[in-house]
């Protein structure tokens, strides 16, 4: 017989020899005191400050959100009670779908439980009901989206990250009739780096392809209702369909599509990832549409975010550390090497109390291991200070390279260049 | 250029043509007194009895639960805020899961968002990790089985819906080194029928099988604590991989996987549909853990259901409908014919006030449309006889056949075979 438990403890047995063994830091978060948090770790219950969150705008603890949470699940309930087909079509998600259409500007909008399943069954489902499709996807496309494309079934081709030519050069080498779908996010989460969407939507116009933008790291954030890039940059209109999230600033669960109504009934009537599951609870998307709302009219959000991004970039670089050159809310940090990267994330949170996830293989390609941090409005100086301090005292530990110590830590100008 | 939005449009008109085309039914439930919801209508609000739901025990509606949530959601904000890898672990689910593997008398589990993202990416990376891996599918497994499958990407035989004889002729025809996967459903949600599941973990010993079981429609409802058939049946340890939702029975939302601590830890470092997502929320993982906790102890629930659904049955049988043999809490009545199934459903509703989604192709076969009835504790004597009279009265209108009439409606057997 098949040793089966041998081949699973085989499988992690690999994963711990390549340093790529994931525990979890287990968090109490305090609604409230964010980025505060409690970390259970093995010495007890530990106060921390979580730098690595996707709740990008800490609006998962904004009380109009809540509030909208509570008070729909004491008046209708826990769950939905069913998929959306049978008997899980709750007001809350109705309204919720009619938000989003109106944030994108687009005819309709629909909702699933998670940006992955959105972007698994989305394309999948876009491609397979366009007959011989083709689908553009960027290099750096993220798994959901990845997957989305595996599952379609149809032929891809993968154009260089955010490269214009490449992507003319495959559509132009295509029928003219033949449909084509481009695939491509408009924040890269890893790099914090930008698609030019209003190029991608030029190229789609002359070879005749429709457009799918992931915006998951981009809504709540960007735009002047915090719509997106694509709102940012004038071109939202241009966009066929947009995907996004509503479990990073708008800090609740669940993912959606948006588009026009033939596109996202055409969806709802045949994506098994919608169709075949629960839909989210009325509290959840009564909470999500709450956040909604208020980010498309407070900007206030929007703009301590961008000054606590600024601060963070500002203190690391003149400390001396390796940010990446971003011009978003993403601040990544190289490391350059999986088991330093999880060492410097372990001894910020034991002997600093700053959680830090270090982003190893598969998230990056091997020798891009880093650390990812995404300031908040709630990070305010004082913060940004201790991180910066924090994470010197890291580097020069581990014999990490810092370009030249900042004068607030002594020694201006004092290249070191170690390990 | 391509016509993108008539090939959409077109794909909804063939829907629409096969009458196979579905208009959610937008409720509002009301927390406190299901069955009882409002519809939202096209005459606007009204009041209507909910007969289809999956919140098979009403748990959604439980104060502990609710309770729980919005706790939850206070001390601890409204959504995850990351991936459980990136920021997203929290307490509420790190106890769920240990709630969940005490629950199945396993080692360990993983809780996912949903029960179809448990099953399309918990059997892709298990049969993925087992090399040459050949999976073994019951016919009338659900989507997000054939899904995982699917993603698997490895060798399949489907065998007949719960033929034992069809099961081993395929396993003794494999090598008997080969790693083998049997994954099966113990309550098929349509039929309401039940895996003989002793028989077949007898067949996986005899040729060295792992077995893959989904209890979603079963969890919470059967067995001493609520652990599904397998613990009804006394066998729940040995079946190696138990699937559950946490959105049925529960009344919440999410589903898991239990078992070994090896084969979870396997799934939970490879699993992109686990790995690339953003956590449940606290507040939810609280509810859920309520739930579960509750109904491990409090058999009241399950034995007003077995009640509730033994008067239904009886009822529907009494008024000659035709009631499709089951054991279990799932009462489906055969109307055969996807047109008259859905008017059916329109009837019950708009002139009745009963809410009964019709079943049709793909989610039965053509041919064996149906409505599907979920009495729960909730539903008393009088909505019992209130819905027998009503299907009484749908059947006459549309000409379908009713066996005999009940002598509570006049009439004692009189055979009525029409339409």
């Amino acid at each position: 017989m098949f040793d089966y438990i041998g081949s699973f403890e085989h499988a992690i047995s690999a994963l711990k020899r390549e340093q790529r063994y994931r525990v979890f830091v287990d968090l109490e978060r305090k609604a409230g005191q964010f980025p505060h948090a409690v970390w259970n770790g093995p010495d007890g219950m530990r106060d921390v400050v979580v730098w690595c969150s996707n709740d990008y705008l800490g609006m998962g603890q904004h009380p109009k959100v809540i509030e909208a949470m509570c008070t729909t699940a004491r008046s209708m309930g826990a769950g939905a009670g069913g998929t959306r087909n049978i008997s899980g079509t709750n007001r809350p998600v109705v309204e919720l779908e009619a938000e989003i259409a109106d944030l994108h500007g687009k005819q309709a909008a629909l909702v699933f439980t998670s940006g992955h399943v959105s972007n698994q069954t989305g394309i999948a489902t876009i491609a397979k009901l366009l007959p011989d499709c083709l689908i553009l996807s960027d290099a750096l496309n993220h798994n959901s989206m990845i997957e989305g494309v595996r599952s379609a079934g149809c032929a891809k081709q993968i154009w260089r990250h955010n490269d214009l030519d490449h992507l003319e050069q495959l559509l132009s080498g295509a029928a003219a009739n033949r449909p084509k779908l481009i695939v491509f996010e408009s924040v890269y989460s890893m790099d914090g780096d930008v698609a030019p969407i209003k190029e991608i939507c030029d190229l789609a116009d002359r070879y005749g392809a429709l457009t799918y933008l992931d915006e998951v790291h981009a809504v709540g954030m960007y735009g002047p209702r915090g719509a997106g890039i694509a709102e940012r940059d004038g071109v939202m209109d241009r966009v066929d369909i947009i995907e996004g999230t509503l479990a990073k600033a708008f800090g609740t669960l669940g993912g959606y599509i948006a588009g026009r109504c033939a596109v996202v009934d055409a969806v709802r009537s045949h994506a098994p990832g919608f169709i075949f599951t629960t839909a989210l609870p009325p509290a959840i998307a009564a909470a999500a549409k709450a956040s909604i709302a208020h980010l498309k009219a407070s900007h206030c959000e929007r703009a301590r975010q961008r000054l606590s991004v600024a601060a963070t970039k500002s203190a690391l670089r003149k400390a001396g550390l390796p940010v990446m050159p971003t011009e978003t809310h993403i601040v990544p940090v190289m490391v350059g090497d999986p088991v330093l990267c999880r060492w410097a994330s372990d001894l910020l949170l034991h002997r600093r109390g700053i959680y830090i996830q270090p982003i190893n293989y598969p998230t990056v390609p091997r020798g891009t291991e880093r650390l990812r941090i995404t300031p908040t409005p709630a990070h305010d100086g004082r913060l940004v200070e201790q991180l910066a301090d924090a994470m010197v005292w890291v580097w020069q530990e581990l014999g990490l390279p810092i370009a030249r110590r900042s004068r607030r830590l002594g020694s201006p100008s004092l290249a070191v260049a170690t390990g």
